[in-house]
């Protein structure tokens, strides 16, 4: 086993492979191996319960947090004991066709970096105050398009839409031209809770499965255009990309950190608990076309995954198992921190150098981008998240 | 058969029921009877694509137009011919169990009737011009939560949210004061398309399965405080209803009327085509504990769901079959043609009087509203779209 890799055993994220010889189902990733849990046979209370040949990580996550950790116990225990018929189960991550791990139920997407949001108010809006008067009363947020939430590694085509023209003149269509990402953390909802109750903050490890690696890929001009009074839609439903490794929220225990002093009292629903804070100290990497471009801190971000299920069913919202909730892009206060073009660029203002000397502002044709990340783990060794690939194609 | 009534052999809408001696299976409503077509035998071609005894209209949607069509005329020549076994398995509206009739995959709702826009605009934003100047190039809209669409007849809780207080101090949270009901037309995506793909407006009829009446509910001050800048969230997702009947989109063939004049001119793919008008000369009732309050006439929007289709898939986002669309809210020109109640009281400042004369400005708990609609029909005869219904309960 792996010593001192970032998918060692502390890491143990899951997914869905196929290879040569087997059909898609679950398993996990071990150093740059994967192993297929549908090919072993798990002990007798998870026997029965089909939960590795379905294709599908949905059946896992609906069965809840009991069954997470007594998964994640045997796969460790399979993993630690030196087992010759295990060996030969490993495949090399070069030889597994990862797909989409998990049925995406509703897609949220929040916007809680607070550099984010500062900058893309002072972007947008100069010369007024950046946040809105209640973005440090609740997590801002929306639903995005859940049918267009595709694996880490699918191709993105450039959209076309309607961007705004010289005054006076109606709106052109064409390709976007400011094309950009946006480096998230996305939270993937297991348990399911009943239409009319709330889920408590405290509560988020017994509903939250695991977490992905998103790119909220963003045509501004588009975004720009259609947005008020409804919110983005086009600018963004065209694909949203996500990794295809799981890593199970247990997997971050070492990474939880206080967040952000809070400038505002928060309604009781949205308090912190000091005793169990839900920060997560990750540190994300944007890299563009092999360049690394930005370095996100996620500890910064000014709402936790906590707050943000607890505001999502604090109006009775059911939760699906499948439901997933993105950070919205992850900001820190330094230039090279910033998790989307439009910041790096500051809206196509200021450059950015790559590698190969070319200096750019949004996404041309053939780009491709990669954010991953990884965190504190148990032994000073770090934890690693699955990464989120894709390239851009040009419009049709 | 029925004569005269608009749930005859033109109508024939489908919905799955359960009887006490029957699973759900997928069946039609004629006249004040619905008819199981899982206990039928169709016709070969039919036979075996196994279409009714699922408990869902999902596997029939997404099996296209040529066999909507081919199970529409079966399902007619069944009713028009005498048969006893057929008359013995008419079971009374009554005694029928209807559920969810289809899989929601993504929910959208537009923003497409200028009187209503322009409601809002002067209610919000007095002083100011109603319209934001891109209404009219595009028909906007937004993503909705696709967890919380339930059938008509479902409760609605009423939901708590945070809610804007006075100047300087932290907003409250508690119920909304401002629960409302936004009366709209659905209409649901059977024919999946691929990822980048435009789907043209001319191809409505080959995409869209069917209609459905919607209430979408609406917390207003929740709405209204946490709106900026992404759009509606928990304001809306507590709860969106649908009618269980869905009329397939041909038997509206005889609805189909010009759409309002343009004011601008119109985006290639957002043309309107004059020799295949997609604007639906619709009647909708909005009843509230049985006072008629609102009659929205439909064939005023301003935008047609084939637009609607087309600049939703003008980024290349793909549809899935389930996808359900909105309309918006349906406001005409009058007074007593509004289909909000923010708009019926112009936002409390005008008391809706009741026939119990209670004076109304939005809901109260134990208040029933009730959507339904017809159309223009073969022989003069109109059509019927299936109501939604559904009662308010007091907050948690």
């Amino acid at each position: 086993m792996p010593s001192g890799s970032p998918f060692g055993l502390d890491a143990l994220p899951y997914g869905v492979f196929a290879t040569e010889d087997s059909r898609p189902g679950v398993g996990v990733r071990i150093g740059e191996h994967a192993l297929s849990l549908a090919a072993l046979d798990p002990p007798a209370p998870l026997a029965d319960l089909d939960l590795f040949a379905t294709g599908s990580l949905d059946r896992m996550m609906a069965a809840g947090p009991d069954v997470w950790a007594e998964v994640r116990a045997w796969v460790r225990g399979v993993l630690t004991r030196p087992d010759p018929d295990v060996a030969a189960q490993l495949v090399p991550l070069a030889e597994v066709d990862l797909s989409m791990p998990f049925t995406v139920a509703d897609y949220v997407d929040f916007y809680s970096s607070e550099h984010h949001a500062d900058n893309v108010g002072r972007i947008f809006r100069p010369g007024t105050a950046p946040l809105p008067e209640h973005w440090k009363h609740l997590p801002i947020g929306y639903h995005g398009r859940a049918g267009t939430v595709f694996p880490s590694g699918t191709d993105v085509v450039r959209p076309c839409g309607l961007r705004r023209s010289t005054e006076g003149r109606p709106p052109t269509f064409g390709p976007t031209r400011t094309l950009d990402i946006e480096a998230e953390v996305g939270f993937v909802v297991g348990t399911p809770s009943p239409l009319g109750t709330r889920v408590p903050s405290s509560d988020v490890s017994h509903h939250v499965f695991g977490v992905v690696l998103v790119n909220d890929w963003s045509a501004r001009d588009v975004q720009a255009y259609e947005s008020a009074p409804l919110g983005p839609f086009l600018g963004k439903s065209f694909a949203t990309s996500m990794s295809t490794w799981v890593l199970p929220l247990a997997a971050l225990e070492g990474a939880r950190v206080t967040p952000p002093r809070r400038d505002v009292p928060l309604a009781e629903h949205l308090a912190d608990d000091p005793e169990e804070p839900w920060g997560l100290d990750l540190d994300l990497t944007v890299s563009w076309n092999s360049t690394v471009v930005s370095r996100p801190p996620f500890a910064g971000m000014y709402w936790t995954p906590a707050q943000q299920l607890a505001h999502l069913t604090s109006n009775g919202a059911s939760l699906r198992t499948g439901d997933l909730f993105a950070s919205g892009t992850v900001s820190g206060p330094e230039r090279g921190e910033r998790g989307s073009l439009l910041e790096l660029s500051w809206n196509g203002a200021e450059q950015v150098r790559l590698a190969d000397g070319s200096l750019r502002t949004f996404l041309d044709d053939g780009d491709t981008v990669t954010v991953s990340a990884t965190a504190p783990g148990p032994g000073g060794v770090r934890v690693g998240l699955g990464e989120v690939t894709g390239r851009v194609l040009p419009a049709v």
